[in-house]
């Protein structure tokens, strides 16, 4: 006979038996970490094995039938209390939704996402869409199969968005994008028709790699970045990693010719890091110590590099310090020319290096071509037709070839169908967000002026970061500010900005 | 019924659990390497638990019992080849050695060892061997315990070398220190009764530290060390890991005031280091491509470190490198007397600033230490009074404060009794290997003087490094210069090098 264990022992146990995988998922990311910053070119294929068997791992023991019987039984009891009771809610989701998919299946789609991301570097290395083609049809055809085994009441697309997003769907977001494509297309066009020039050819000057990184340093430091905390180092492509919110790490690039690459992705990523290190400690390896999703997550990254990192207010203070740290290139630009400049408009065929304005064109494309591929209404070899197409048609830029065109981003090659969304709605709850803490904080826009951000971190500290996955993102965004996503605080920002900037 | 399966079929599934381990154990490196490398202050505590998570899973999957079958089974088949018979017996051996340790014991000892370890810093903090007395007593009974369950034959001591050292014995290391003894203390009477000065002080002025930087990543690179299959990095105490042959990382310590310390750490860790990338790669996880002992490996760094990197010969190509390096420092100090003076000897309180002759002394006195603690003949506590008592009577020198005593080495708090004599062992075959390399591989000597170390490297990579784990120390030494330990070699290099030096 088996004594019934009590709720405590339970969670206990589901608390311990989380956290091992937590170990795991944070090593994984350590090895992935160093792969980008420091790994020695011959060490890639056993670093390779190694990330891929603690994947495996973690992925084992996420999926097995221990971990199941821990949750369900937890999920009968009813004596946790109210955040023990959430956790075992969301693992148990997590658990469900991943044991849908069999073992084969997993291993299949794996293998089938690797030959495609190889095949997409191959692709890029020859410049042709075509011998990328065959790979991405294959794995458009497993991600229809996953939409399937997951379920979905409305669009097959929402399955694959509930990765990324939880509880948003096609709906939400054909809405949302009906109401920003006319508005903003206007903008775009009015900027184009204005007589004013905005020069931004001082970013291309030479600026030394140490004097570059030294500023960046400052400027993350100056954001509240816990260098106790966390690192920056430098990789080819910026990212921040996380192992512990004591823990997290970001990496920039330095451009010599271009400072602008350096300074907007130190901002963006520390943005990013300020969130997970936020995240409230106590629930390490657990649902609440997670982020709330990856447009909170974009939420975060965007308010700082846009918000606050292409103001004209923030720059007041931070641009004496910029003319000092370069006064060879900068001494003879103004503050106005500056902000002018660096918030200059103009489409281009690179989404990564797209104005405020334009990149969600860039965004708004792609989200038209996933819901098709997935939807199954358009076939693969469409692809780059149809891509070049749209870009004509709302950029006004031709297509030169495949590599600036779609085949720029790396996500369809690693079948991360339904990430480019959260990338759009991250700006849109970014500016909701900074109007109602503009508005709320006070003497938050003063200190901003002086370059002071900690009420402004404070307030994202209380209002965002501690709730870990709590809430989903239209939830968040309701008890933050009073409404769900409303897209009329991002047009209001942008109108605001460039009538300003190109006297329209 | 279930059908019998090849050996083939066996082998394959032992040979990929094997590297699942392995690939857990290289994960666990990485982060260990993070540690001691890039780690922010405040990562530590979760740093730690996830090392403890890794530690864990790899120790488990190593005493499975599935592998246990898997082993037990191949064992019994005759149609393995001789590589793979080789590996299977290495690999039941481990797994016989772990499977006598319960869990409950292997969980007593980790905890044990922990709390020992912060014993150890505390009682340094305070300078004051009494505050770790206790905890170190704990953790000897369970070493003396270890012993037990382990068995041996001799002495009970023979058990914990074997740890670090397959076939060592208390029997051969009394009879190898006994055969050193005498001819090193009259070699130290001599030398400090030699009427000749030599200056070392040339070492300790101002080094700047990018320029030491790039010195020893010139040394290391001149070694044949691959920065495409390794790096270096800055740490506290300079070590070397390896990840895979073809990912192996040293660090190194700079210390401005002391040029020494760069210069040895980087060519003793660039010789453990191309051990390690010397290793066979088709044996990735296997025995066969683990390194054959502790002795073996720490001969290839001291052979780098001492017999070429404390050489005459050596030093004719790259003391005017370091010259042009260092000017103002340098110009005026000849070939000659740096020479002289990296090579001084001096009985000192700290073993790992020892000389070569005096050196040993550290390492007997912490061996008969060992033997009478493990063998249960001293009580913990009279440690610091015999201690003190033999640095008096073999070196001449009187213990100020524990800190400079018995409390120098991390070794005893790690629960790693039988690890010193691997030192001694090191540098005693690596003056046997090399002395048999000159005279072996034609133009070696010659190469030397041009600051080629290429035909050295090839010597080692041939005799040693391929090998990995195939052959024990002693077997090794046989092959590789057709005589067992014998420390004429060792005792001769001295000789002749202080008896010149010293003119004696």
């Amino acid at each position: 006979m088996v004594l019934t264990r009590s709720s405590k022992e339970l969670y206990e146990e589901y608390v311990r038996y989380m956290r091992k995988i937590a170990d795991i998922k944070n090593a994984l990311a350590v090895l992935q970490w160093d792969q980008e910053t420091y790994l020695p070119a011959k060490g890639a294929a056993a670093r390779g094995q190694q990330i891929a068997t603690l994947s495996e791992t973690s992925h084992e023991w996420l999926v097995s039938a221990r971990l199941g019987a821990l949750l369900n039984d937890l999920n009968d009891r009813n004596d946790l209390g109210p955040e023990e009771k959430r956790n075992v809610t969301l693992s148990l989701e997590d658990y469900t939704k991943q044991k849908k998919f069999s073992p084969e299946f997993v291993r299949l789609l794996s293998e089938t996402t690797s030959r495609c991301w190889h095949a997409w570097i191959k692709s890029r290395q020859v410049n042709s869409f075509a011998l990328f083609g065959d790979d991405l049809a294959k794995l458009v055809e497993l991600k229809r199969q996953e939409a399937d085994l997951a379920g979905y009441a409305g669009h097959p697309y929402d399955a694959l968005l509930d990765e990324f997003e939880r509880a948003c769907t096609v709906s939400l977001l054909d809405r949302v994008f009906d109401e920003v494509r006319q508005p903003l297309k206007e903008l775009l066009d009015r900027i184009a028709a204005s007589p004013e020039i905005v020069d931004n050819s001082f970013l291309h000057q030479h600026y030394p790699r140490q004097q570059q990184w030294e500023f960046g340093m400052g400027l993350i430091r100056q954001m509240g970045f816990d260098l106790q905390a966390g690192r920056q180092d430098l990789s080819e492509h910026p990212f921040t990693t996380s192992f512990s919110r004591n823990d997290v790490r970001i990496t920039t690039r330095i451009d010599e010719n271009d400072l602008g690459h350096m300074t907007w992705s130190c901002i963006h990523e520390a943005g990013h890091a300020l969130y997970e290190q936020g995240l409230p400690e106590a629930y390490y390896g657990l649902p609440l110590g997670e982020y709330a999703s990856l447009s909170i997550h974009e939420s975060q990254s965007r308010l700082w590099e846009n918000n606050v990192g292409r103001s004209h207010a923030w720059w007041q203070y931070q641009y004496p310090l910029l003319q000092k740290t370069f006064p060879g290139q900068l001494s003879k630009v103004s503050l106005e020319q500056f902000y002018r400049g660096i918030n200059k408009v103009g489409p281009s065929l690179i989404r990564t290096e797209a104005d405020e304005v334009s990149y969600h064109f860039h965004v708004m494309i792609r989200y038209e071509l996933e819901k098709r591929l997935i939807e199954g209404s358009m076939p693969v070899h469409e692809l780059p037709g149809y891509w070049n197409e749209q870009y004509a048609q709302y950029l006004g830029v031709r297509v030169t070839d495949d590599k600036h065109g779609c085949l720029q981003d790396v996500h369809w090659s690693h079948g991360s169908f339904g990430y480019f969304p959260t990338y759009s709605l991250g700006s849109f709850y970014a500016a909701q967000l900074y109007a109602v803490a503009e508005k709320e904080e006070r003497g938050l826009p003063e200190a901003v002026l002086r370059g002071d951000t900690s009420l402004l971190l404070g307030w994202l500290r209380g209002h965002i970061h501690q709730y870990g996955r709590q809430y989903n993102s239209e939830e968040l965004c309701q008890r933050a500010t009073g409404e769900t996503l409303n897209i009329q605080h991002f047009l209001a920002y942008l109108l605001d900005k460039y009538n300003n900037i190109y006297k329209i």
